[in-house]
């Protein structure tokens, strides 16, 4: 059905080709040259001219529809979005379940989707039995309800959630064929609202000597991370809300601790006690997981930020092209130090680079949407994309990556991905 | 519990009165500043000194939780935040349901909670044989498949929604003492993701002499409104994606029309048919419903933007202050026009105005946060909130909407909104 011409672009003055293998320039996604695309000789036209055809009236306009409801669920024609679901075998309630980035769009994840982590399962928490205790080297030790917290004054930032494992299984010997959000789905974005640590610490009066909080989660694993204080006191909040409703059971309800742009892990859930120390507690979570090993067996610890990355969601692996043409190219850019500056994409594996188109605004330890025109010829090619953030970071190589910490490294992997499509249009994740 | 003594905010510098019964500078809620909130001495103390008390260990901590799950869900312990369903009387799957704007924070609405409006139910659409048909004045009529739109370019953008009649209960004879969100929760605010209409309209090719577009929903009321040519080709999508994830049926599955800024309804839900005309079609929802009475029974028709508004979500009605002392007074504020400039803040019912501190980013035509430190002296207090918009358009008081309009007047009411708080500390709705 699809009219994939592709004929006639070098006439219109719009489209100008500016990488190797059909990458077109970003102005054609941006505001006014968007509608550049629909003139014609694109290839773009995926509409079938109807003329005087007139639509059937569909069986849900011949009577009224459903009800209002109180709380809504997705379409039973979407009922296949879901989390994909994984267990860590003989562990009881430890596992992850991924966000399905290669079925969604924008850069907001609704809660429902969002990804998880869990070292001993979800605890069922009593809001109104929990508490969150303030101690270790502070003036008075607090003790804080959850109704006291809600009380306190809040801000509301839209960040991302990156767990230090994300994207480990392309650091294996064999890229994983599995569809992209199962390969970079411990990841996700949402607005969160809650208290600045600052003001809960100010309050109990933090020692002058202290340069370290532990936080624990009131999970079955209390789990446990060491936090530098300076963290702490910067940009740290115990969240209440996300996505404007209160935090989910899996997300740490009803309170925890997030940190902007770190790993996951250390955004402890469920988060019931915060001791300020002068060092690190070097807990079971800090030193026998989350850990950078090197080439000759040494590993780093407390290797905090999630660094400059980015993936493209569509097109991906499981995913098949139709006929040749024109496809918009998208995916997520972000970074645990700051804003993104450029998302660079390419077609034949990274010969030749181009900048892909923004969504604005561009928020700071936020997802970026970045989005780029490709005119594909139905020949072999290799999609990339490269992120660039606002201290100048480059998102490096999967060669780099392997050079320094081998093929054994399972945290901190932000490689380039690469994504080949065959002259039958399937796709597949390779490295490149 | 708490402890609220308000002593010596004298004595902080950071703590500065703005204006009548207890406003504090805004600086309080800005990054920084926020750390001198909990810097002893307001009356914010709502915390426990805990001393050497232990935490207990709860049972959520004794056994492993409860697994991953495919598709999440809210705390049973927040089942009671729901949207509050209310029906047209005699009318099938004619109503609304409002977003319990009283019980969110931040401003992204749960597509969960988004409000409802529909006039006649939600239908159930197969995606598969949902069709779009774009006819009448164009140069070839083109029908697209769901399929065939999920291929186009997309943009992405966080806007509001509101009902025209959002807030006309307000604008009776009596105010009504219902929460906030049913006063005000004909209002939402998502991540739309879709496909702009210039590329459709373009790839139509729309003659010359065109200037309206009617646009139809695949409900049984088959809804219809006329909306300018010039809106269409500007800044409205086909959209597909809200906050994420495919759109919810009751906001308009698999496909729906979006006018930022404009009254909720012409945002067609379950778009089918967009015909390209030179005059407006006047349809039975354009003439009957959604139009604006006048003083002496004439009425405005075609009336488009939702103009300059804001609203205190925290406290409102149905809420209770508990001992005197510090309060964050927080809301949202939101122009169908552009980026809101301003939101000012009064507690003594509109005699003395302070500004607001604004959640960054700003963005254009979408619900802004607000948030403003109150010192409660356990009197009675009127808070109001007085937005401005980047056109310089102030937000109107209740007297001269109905000095215009009389109080028959249902839909375009943005005006000044005024909770009570009595010396018990129970709030009310007022005019005032």
């Amino acid at each position: 059905m699809p009219n994939t011409k592709g004929a006639g672009t070098g006439e219109d003055p719009a489209v100008e080709i500016v990488a190797g293998n059909g990458l077109l320039h970003r102005r054609l996604f941006l505001t006014r040259g968007a509608a550049m695309l629909g003139a014609g000789g694109l290839g773009l036209m995926t509409a079938r001219p109807g003329g005087a055809e007139p639509l059937e009236i569909p069986p849900w306009m011949r009577s009224p529809g459903t009800h209002m409801s109180a709380y809504g669920q997705p379409s039973e024609h979407e009922s296949d979005v879901q989390r994909v679901v994984g267990g860590t075998p003989n562990v009881v309630g430890s596992g992850v379940s991924f966000t399905p980035h290669h079925r969604l769009h924008g850069t907001i994840t609704p809660n429902s989707l969002h990804f998880e982590r869990h070292h001993s399962g979800v605890p069922s928490i009593d809001p109104q039995r929990h508490r969150l205790l303030i101690h270790g080297a502070v003036r008075r030790a607090l003790t804080f309800t959850t109704e006291a917290l809600l009380r306190y004054p809040t801000v509301t930032r839209i960040q991302f959630l990156e767990c230090s494992g994300n994207s480990g299984q392309n650091l294996g010997p064999e890229p994983p064929q599995a569809p992209c959000g199962v390969i970079h789905g411990l990841m996700s974005c949402s607005e969160w609202t809650g208290v600045p640590l600052a003001i809960l610490m100010e309050e109990a009066g933090v020692d002058p000597g202290a340069t370290w909080v532990l936080a624990e989660g009131a999970d079955a694993a209390a789990m446990s991370r060491s936090v530098p204080l300076e963290k702490i006191m910067d940009d740290a909040i115990v969240a209440l809300y996300q996505n404007g409703e209160r935090l989910r059971p899996e997300n740490g309800y009803p309170m925890r601790l997030f940190l902007p742009g770190w790993e996951g892990n250390m955004s402890v859930k469920w988060l019931r006690r915060l001791q300020v120390t002068d060092a690190p507690t070097m807990t079971r979570d800090e030193t026998s997981h989350y850990t950078d090993v090197l080439l000759g067996g040494k590993a780093l610890i407390l290797t905090f930020p999630m660094e400059v990355k980015s993936v493209i969601t569509s097109p991906s692996t499981g995913l098949s092209l139709g006929a040749a043409g024109l496809y918009e190219i998208t995916g997520l850019a972000w970074s645990g130090l700051g804003r993104i500056r450029r998302v660079e994409v390419s077609a034949d594996g990274g010969r030749t680079w181009a900048d892909a188109a923004l969504t604005e605004p561009v928020l700071d330890k936020s997802f970026t949407r970045f989005r780029m025109a490709w005119r594909w010829d139905g020949g072999p090619a290799v999609l990339m994309s490269r992120a660039v953030d606002e201290t100048g970071a480059v998102q490096p190589t999967r060669a780099s990556i392997v050079a320094e910490h081998g093929e054994r490294m399972n945290y901190h992997n932000n490689a380039i991905q690469a994504w080949s499509i065959a002259d039958s249009g399937e796709v597949s994740n390779v490295y490149a």
